[in-house]
């Protein structure tokens, strides 16, 4: 095993643990020492990478992450909307990502570091793959040609994050499914 | 001045300190104990009333807010709304209520007390007002017939949400004036 090898093993580890002991006393009593301890690292080789519980928790939630809110492109953005609010929810919805994901977003109104590494790491990037699939569906004449593009992000999500932080009720599909048809039918009179 | 006058004014005092202090020296550091030193109150008399800091924050807050968002009814909807929109922005976007309530909503996220009392003091009764206002247009013919009316309240205020929670952009009248359009233009071809 190379260095880089170990390296990239302890990381994960650091990682795991992270996310293992996040689910089972919360974000608030999570610590780098319990980490440390419970992951057989030392707690500077945490900082040395990780300069805060939220950017260790940022990076240990990203790599559950992946791919999976990627969009697929069956030609109908009806159904792809649905398709990728529904993989949303279900990753929202799910221990550990739902929970920690909620605190850390909790984290993030306090701690502009976290704010903005959420912000680059995932949001912007989930963003431009939206924009990016709205864009086609709308050169394919599936969607409305005045549609704000740049708020799509923000009109989607926007009632997601309102359920998950503020009314904090059950994400299901079939309000993902809601969210869709009233902004695919609109409020007006056509 | 009778004893009830006291308490009342007293609790007023109480309450201004909080966004005062909140103002200065920013939640995370706000504590009862200093509130209590500030307004000259016993530190007993504050948890009498409040059992905890975010609930005197959102007693405090909602004291400053009053009837400040309650919906205007020009007879035209989509005014009303952009209206609507525009006092919920000036609301957030200025201190001490922007950032104080923001904070709030981050404390919201492990503190499950503060959350409920949050939806039952200002979000529901908010999403009452909102949905009466559009039923009225409905009823006037100005609103899609086929718009789920239970989702207004999240994907108007999803997207305010959103921009101060997530992205944490400078929310403006601008935004609003997008939103309102996108929701009324829907995404879907006509």
């Amino acid at each position: 095993m190379t260095d880089s090898h170990r390296g990239t093993a302890r990381t994960e580890a650091i990682m795991r643990t992270t996310l293992e002991l996040g689910q089972e006393i919360g974000y608030a009593k999570l610590s780098i020492e319990a980490i440390a301890a419970r992951a057989g690292a030392g707690k500077h080789t945490i900082y040395r990478r990780w300069p805060s519980k939220g950017a260790l928790l940022l990076d240990s939630l990203l790599s559950l992450h992946r791919s999976s809110l990627d969009f697929s492109d069956t030609g109908d953005i009806v159904s792809d909307l649905r398709t990728q609010m529904h993989a949303a929810i279900d990753l929202l919805g799910t221990p550990p990502f739902g929970p920690l994901y909620q605190a850390l977003i909790g984290e993030a109104q306090s701690n502009p570091q976290v704010a903005a590494a959420l912000n680059e790491r995932f949001i912007t990037p989930q963003a431009e793959l939206t924009v990016a699939r709205l864009k086609a569906a709308r050169e394919q004449g599936q969607l409305s040609p005045d549609f704000d593009l740049d708020l799509a992000m923000a009109v989607l999500s926007g009632p997601l994050y309102f359920q998950l932080l503020i009314t904090q009720e059950p994400l299901t599909h079939a309000y993902a499914d809601r969210i869709v048809d009233a902004l695919f039918i609109g409020m007006g009179k056509h």
